[in-house]
């Protein structure tokens, strides 16, 4: 550390309600991996205003944004990137020469791992939070349309008309994509439960879980198990940060790269919970 | 670094308009050297009401104060500590819960120096800017009293009225304690240059300059030829970072360590001007 933080390194920071040290551990490896005089903090604002007068005003290069603050910091920046204008949530900012702008990395992220899938395949996406919003916005603008099921009819309802996608408490039968963005198989809640039916995942050709802790959870495993492809949470988190890096830093990280940063970070993962 | 960062690090800052790395140089290495969570990190703001509003957005500890911002803070800070007050400068923010306190280590750090000085020496501070109000500050609550020397006849009896000492544009013959606070001697400027005649130096029985680049300035080499005991500006620069890092830490640390800290952190000086 000594030899390696001077008056020209430029800081990244996150802001977290309550931080966890992947992001720490995942961007500060890529610093040292492709040797750029950056460093990497967390941090725990008492005032999201406060803080982001902070970013602008000791001139750090880039945050990344956790929750409760992805809508909180809109009127606080000054223009938003696609990504974050799309879904209205923000979970990082650039800072461009003093003028903060908004991304949605994940959105990115998740935009970038079903590239490859089949738009024409019938998805239900069970949640309705941001992340779900992020992931039914990417799925759309891949031509996709299919179902959001949610407990809530409130958040559900909406999230689904927003996208001119069908809204349902259950799993439609025809369903061939399943897209889980519940909290429902993490770690220290419902770790047990499954946002599927072993029936429902037995007639899918894709799963998709967003949950990253543990990134085997039920529902992987199942897939797995049964040879059904997957994507984890476990590589939105890693895309999402690796779209924050490039964002920071200008480097594109290897594929290579982003997974042993990966694997760094995520060895942290128990202790930040 | 990889491994030292985390989201626990407690961050301290440095707000100056052209930074130098011996503040990240010293902090840090004593930050290794007790085993304190702690980095240091070197800022240029362009806007230091915003730069001050970043100390308390994200809660960073602490922060050295330089050129030009001492007077300016002011008004940005919660209280000041009697060590600021005094001289209406400060170069050292103490972030408390979020109250931001003022000190001045520089004057901490001579008044230190000093302690064991002989209040009856008749004394001549020459220079008549931020650091010599310090200097004089510290001499008069030792119970010293002297002249001030210097060309600006405005900033430099003003200097001298405000601690009802006497003012002059040369050396009086009696003076036994000769203090430069002036540039003279400094690498890159007047480099070959003293701020006092070696007739004058050879009457003296002790000397202290403030110049801490280079430590060895003509005049300390001067008075360690003729053996007269001097203090030189790297003892003053090494104490109030000293005095620094006891203030965000909590940790007094050794005289050896603060001497070992103060080697590492120069030798970067070259690089740094």
């Amino acid at each position: 550390m000594v030899n390696q933080v001077d008056r020209e390194t430029t800081l990244c920071i996150s802001l977290a309600a309550r931080p966890g040290n992947h992001g720490v551990r995942f961007h500060n490896w890529l610093y040292d991996r492709y040797q750029l005089n950056f460093l990497y903090k967390a941090f725990a604002p008492e005032d999201i205003t406060a803080a982001v007068a902070g970013i602008r005003g000791l001139g750090i290069r880039g945050a990344g944004v956790s929750m409760p603050y992805k809508e909180q910091v809109i009127p606080l920046l000054d223009a938003l990137d696609p990504s974050a204008e799309r879904i209205r949530s923000v979970n990082t900012i650039l800072n461009e020469g003093g003028d903060l702008i908004g991304y949605n990395t994940d959105y990115l992220a998740v935009a970038q791992l079903i590239r490859e899938v089949d738009p024409t395949l019938p998805v239900t996406v069970r949640g309705s939070g941001g992340m779900a919003n992020a992931v039914v916005a990417a799925l759309s603008d891949h031509g996709m349309s299919g179902t959001v099921v949610a407990r809530n009819h409130v958040t559900g309802a909406s999230l689904a008309r927003r996208f001119g996608w069908e809204f349902s408490t259950e799993t439609p039968a025809e369903a061939k994509m399943l897209v889980n963005v519940t909290p429902l198989g993490m770690a220290g809640g419902n770790e047990g439960g499954t946002a599927f039916s072993e029936a429902e995942i037995s007639r899918a050709t894709l799963v998709f879980d967003v949950v990253a802790d543990p990134v085997r959870t039920p529902l992987i495993t199942t897939a797995e198990e049964w040879n059904i492809p997957y994507i984890t949470g476990g590589e939105v988190l890693a895309l999402q940060a690796a779209e924050q890096f490039t964002l920071y830093t200008g480097v594109r990280p290897s594929a290579e790269d982003i997974a042993t940063a990966e694997a760094y970070a995520t060895e942290a993962l128990p202790i930040s919970n």
